[in-house]
């Protein structure tokens, strides 16, 4: 069976990081069909729009999409819905990609890449789960209108709508117990509930769903608390389940403490195992084309394309091992280099990992 | 001129650490009118309600507030609107004090306490503006509500509203412009202008209040990087100026960096410089009544007290020196403390204060 992927490299370091993905994909001796697309920015120097109809409809009629990085200063004065991050927007809203799974993985060989003690984040193994197609992020009415009452009647004011329905807090609450029953069967959701009513709703729900998986321990936390405790003593957690913007802001955090955000990919699915994969770090358009940045992230997420969407254990299990070795063998980008290791850049990367596969 | 102060000590460890930050107060040998009541679970337990018409008429008719903490588990079956947290919202909204001053100050004496490697924290001082009355926080419509159409049609939804009226913004922005012309005459906004309409808004008119201070260096930041940015190089940051929700999340990451979050004041003041001044950590009940907690962040919140409502800096100054004397003098509370050096009880702690006044 042939498994279609669309590729989509996207701006800035994009195309470099994702070249590099695909060269380790198609050395696996899968049957794969590879289709490439521009998009965010790309897509827009091309087309006129960040995600135009070729490309949303290449990403829905595929098994999974690859995914670089979208994004570039020259593209900040466009309006906003011409803008390269809406591609991302899009993307997930029309294929329904609820479910984004962030690790935050410190490597014991780039321990010291991290801004934190080394005591305080050795062997760090956090799983992010955010929901991604919901909460404020799409929430309708939005926008600009004029005050209708109260101390600052008649002014303008911004506005938007933060909201969970029912079954989108279930269906995302069931894939993080899943995973935790997969993991250390610990769970924390992470919530505003002592103030929102959206978060609240989020909690009861998750209280619900968690009869279903009794061998899961459930804990809630505060996104306040959860942003210093991620800083205290981030070991303390395993799996963390949150809404899109909470999670938005802590599976950066998360990522961060590792200091090697280089490393570290993603997976957003829907219901039917559809998914897009990407590198959790951004664009970097200073070092675009320069052959210099790290690809092991979007390598990392090729990997994890195979695991969930292609059901492909071992082929994945391969890539991660082979990006094991190539930290073993001492090989480092430059964001991740250190004195005494031998610094490679974008392809020599590329070239060892598919040596070491 | 006697300045009246409402005195509120209320939950946990609330009580123990106020009484010391009174007596320094009452050591200074100011006309201070100092009258106490309780506040949050304390004041339910007395009166039915975390906020009651008699601590808030108190409240209205002072000059200032030292608030000590509000919260324990014991309140955690209550309606919402009768916790205890609903105090402190309740206070911030009924007199108006929409700007929250967080500073983030590590101590050299206490470098070793932050989870962050030395090089990257010491010397650290941020100061967080977070606008407090506004935002997601008291948006309405807000509450539980059925969902009217599209693909969860009928099911039960939570929601809130976020949004900022056009002079909310500028003046919280004002209060951040005039704070980065005192320090380092930089500012950074945080909004996440890339999604939220609201954002964009807010981002606007800080554009628009940035030419009456051509002097400070304004630049943007959206809250997902700033969480990183945080943990990579916090002092990267001098003033950072953010919304109700997102200076929630990033004021607590922030004091968390310092690792002695129980040295850290905070002040939250209205138009006619009126405020409310508390620590920055919570109420502590697993230690409460036991004459463990670390009174500073309270003392050191009766100097902002002494500085932004009654306008003496001098003694003001005096506190600081005092605190700083006291560290110097390797004094510590359980929360700060390490090998070789003092371990001090709360009164203590205060004692020790006082003498070096
Ligand atoms: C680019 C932006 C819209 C996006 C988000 O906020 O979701 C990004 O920060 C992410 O986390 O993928
Ligand atoms: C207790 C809670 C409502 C409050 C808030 O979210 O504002 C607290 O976290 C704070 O920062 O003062």
């Amino acid at each position: 069976m042939t498994h279609k992927i669309a590729v989509l490299p996207g701006d800035g370091i994009g195309p470099e990081i994702t070249e590099q993905a695909v060269r380790v994909l198609t050395a696996l001796d899968l049957d794969l069909d590879l289709q490439t697309q521009p998009v965010g920015g790309a897509a827009y120097d091309v087309h006129g729009h960040p995600l135009p109809p070729v490309v949303l409809d290449l990403a829905k009629s595929s098994d999974a999409i690859l995914f670089g990085a979208v994004g570039d200063w020259k593209y900040d004065t466009l309006a906003r819905e011409l803008r390269p991050e809406q591609a991302i927007l899009g993307l997930r809203k029309a294929l329904g990609l609820f479910a984004n799974l962030r690790p935050a993985i410190l490597y014991p060989q780039l321990a010291n890449a991290s801004s934190l003690k080394p005591e305080v984040v050795a062997g760090l193994n956090i799983l992010i789960i955010r929901e991604l197609t919901g909460d404020i992020y799409f929430g309708q009415p939005r926008g600009v209108r004029e005050v209708a009452e109260g101390p600052f009647k008649g002014e303008r004011q911004g506005f938007d709508t933060m909201h969970y329905a029912e079954s989108e807090v279930r269906r995302i609450a069931h894939v993080a117990f899943q995973a935790a029953q997969k993991r250390s069967k610990k769970l924390c959701s992470v919530d505003k509930s002592n103030v929102l009513e959206t978060s609240q709703f989020w909690r009861e729900i998750v209280i619900e769903v968690a009869k279903e998986y009794p061998d899961v321990a459930l804990s809630h936390m505060y996104i306040d608390n959860a942003a210093m405790q991620l800083v205290r003593a981030p070991k303390e957690f395993d799996v963390i389940v949150t809404g899109n913007l909470f999670g938005d802001i802590l599976s950066d955090e998360a990522a961060m403490l590792t200091g090697s955000i280089g490393m570290l990919p993603s997976a957003s699915l829907n219901s039917a195992s559809q998914g897009l994969y990407e590198p959790s770090h951004g664009s970097a358009p200073d070092i675009a084309g320069k052959n210099l940045a790290n690809p092991l992230a979007t390598i990392l997420s090729a990997a994890m394309l195979l695991r969930y969407s292609l059901g492909k254990a071992e082929q994945a299990d391969r890539i991660e091992s082979a990006v094991q070795k190539v930290l073993e063998q001492g090989l480092r980008t430059a964001d991740i280099h250190e004195q005494g290791l031998t610094r490679v850049s974008t392809s020599e990367m590329g070239d060892a990992v598919l040596k070491a596969l």
